[in-house]
């Protein structure tokens, strides 16, 4: 194998499938990245086996030769050295060549890497899969629907389940669900379909994997494939292909769990409510359960928190009040985490009693919503 | 106690004063920022016994009006706290209150934080230094000087000197000194004094002082004092006092180290040196002991490194060489160090030996130097 590529790019796309690449494998091979050179251009690919990148750098792209292929072949190099090498390579080139028992060269500039490569052979095959179920949606609109869900996801591994987003489609839109059972974060957009019965339910992707999926889409309204299986997902963008597996288990409905009624209502700003609960939140975390509480003033709301050794914090903060007062303690992190993903200015603020769930949700639309359950202290 | 302060000056000298505030200490009273108020303005004090930190808050500024006291006295806060409170709080200005019992209710904006102060009679007095020992410097000098040594102490407490940089007069000039037995590097800076026959020696300041004193410095040339006693160090700024305690002990006399004569001697471009030898670190780091190997050629060097597992890098690049062919081993996480405090586009790097510890200067001046061990590999 031998070809000479353009920096630059080379650094993009090593960055991009060495995402997937987790030195904790104990599947020695996937320590490497596998480099493929054909007569088209080079494709790199990073797993973990969870998550698996696939890059295709084409020879030219407009106008401008990006690679060139003096011979085709393949090798697996080392991903921690091998990204951190051409991270740092001088040369506006890069030079790549195989020779006997995978001794590979790199060549840029003034430097020389003479490194021992991996046999390519051993690298696992990336699935095929079936594109039986396949929908479009804008990469820009995808990144925004992880960001509103994926930070709800649980952390613990005793409900696998709930470390992941749920997706389903509900009357021609995909629904994204994520809770970790103290908190749930719902989030809907309208897709693009081949079929018009396209339907499915419980595909819940790893947390993980959507915020190293994040990392790599773009805020370009590009249209994103998605493919669903059975057991895993495949997001397919112009030259990259990215695989996941998708977790086991039955997500729990959570649809039941949203009141439909409030007994109280507020209307507020979605910014200035944030600050207050951050500074709420300063003597309440050393507590470690974070409990902030909240009471319904005249035309007013106010928010207390206290920690017995430091002291008390009391904030009132206009908002508009509709139906019965309303005291109730709650999370402030898990509400705190919530209002930094809504972009609108407004928000509704709904209870249905002091022990009962309460859903924030944006003024102005209802594409995504947010769930909480009060902590008991009253 | 109680005062109105602008916020954004508030909070700027608060955290100054928690950078010496450590959560470690086992005097609980330094767990907390001391604020006093007087007619004249706002004294705020942080320490953690080794390093303490004094500013003073004016009433007024030029034309501005800064603080209204309203009565005056003194509490002591929790600095965790008081420093993260302060800065998340809402208001343009700042209302700080003591009532009994050391309660302290601080309002802005919306906001009313109740803490639970402690008694500001047991926070511990600063020192009174003699001034017989004082000099001045600009404090961007300053800067440039803790940057260009503070690197090179040692880390380990097995010689507890060596952790601190050491300063000394000589014919006028100061200078600077660290190391950590492995490498060293020189600082020397003209100082404005206030008697011809200044001079001391041995006046170790530990580092962890230094790099936090340079958090606070800015670049500016205003010149900063410098008192020097016994035990203490002081650092004299418009509204800020610095004092550090120093190290004990005799600093190693390093002058005779210095090799006055060269075998061999290069000219390089510094930046062109440096990413040569962080590309070669990329491998050696993996054995640990960061060997990177250097040999003459003609009109150019050879620098190399090795890992058994991963690889080999060489790299050529061009060099005036005077005397001597020359191949030498050393630790390139070292000179790496000192490549990046050195601000001259040139340097001289001369050899006496391959088992003779070399210097690093820059070409246009003597202001500094950098010396290293070599490492016996061949």
């Amino acid at each position: 194998m031998q070809f000479t590529i353009t920096r630059d790019r080379f650094v993009q796309d090593v960055q991009h499938v060495a995402k997937a690449v987790s030195s904790r494998t104990t599947i020695p091979i996937l320590t490497g990245i596998k480099i493929v050179a054909t007569e088209d251009g080079i494709t790199l690919t990073g797993s973990d086996s969870d998550v698996s990148i696939e890059t295709f750098i084409p020879k030219e792209d407009a106008d401008s030769e990006i690679v060139t292929i003096q011979q085709p072949g393949s090798i697996v190099l080392q991903a921690r050295f091998f990204a951190e090498i051409v991270k740092k390579l001088p040369g506006e080139d890069i030079e790549v060549s195989v020779t006997d028992q995978f001794a590979t060269t790199i060549r840029s500039g003034s430097s020389v890497f003479n490194l021992n490569g991996l046999d390519p052979e051993e690298y696992p095959r990336l699935p095929q899969l079936e594109e039986d179920l396949l929908f479009k949606l804008p990469q820009d609109m995808l990144k925004n629907m992880i960001r509103q869900t994926v930070f709800a996801v649980s952390t613990q591994e005793t409900r696998p389940v709930l470390t992941g987003v749920n997706l389903e489609t509900e009357e021609g839109e995909l629904i994204c669900t994520a809770t970790d059972s103290h908190r749930l974060a719902i989030r809907k957009a309208k897709i693009e379909k081949n079929d018009n019965s396209l339907s499915f339910e419980n595909v819940v992707i790893p947390g993980k994997s959507l915020i190293e999926l994040s990392k790599i889409i773009d805020d370009s309204n590009d249209l994103i494939d998605v493919v669903v299986t059975e057991n895993q997902v495949l997001f397919k963008m112009e030259n990259l292909l990215f695989f996941s597996r998708l977790l086991e288990g039955k997500y729990p409905v959570t649809k039941s769990m949203i009141p439909t009624q409030s007994k109280t209502s507020l209307h507020l700003k979605t910014k200035s409510f944030l600050h207050t609960l951050e500074r709420a939140l300063l003597l309440s975390r050393e507590g470690k359960n974070n409990v902030i509480n909240l009471k319904t003033l005249d035309g007013q709301v106010e928010v207390t928190s206290i920690s017995p050794e430091v002291g008390k914090v009391t904030e009132h903060i206009d908002a508009q009040i509709d139906g019965e007062e309303m005291r109730i303690s709650f999370n402030g992190k898990n509400v705190i985490d919530a209002l930094k993903v809504i972009d609108s200015e407004d928000i509704h603020v709904m209870f249905t009693g002091a022990m009962s769930p309460f859903v924030i949700k944006p003024i102005d639309h209802d594409n995504y919503l947010h769930l909480f359950s009060p902590v008991r202290t009253y």
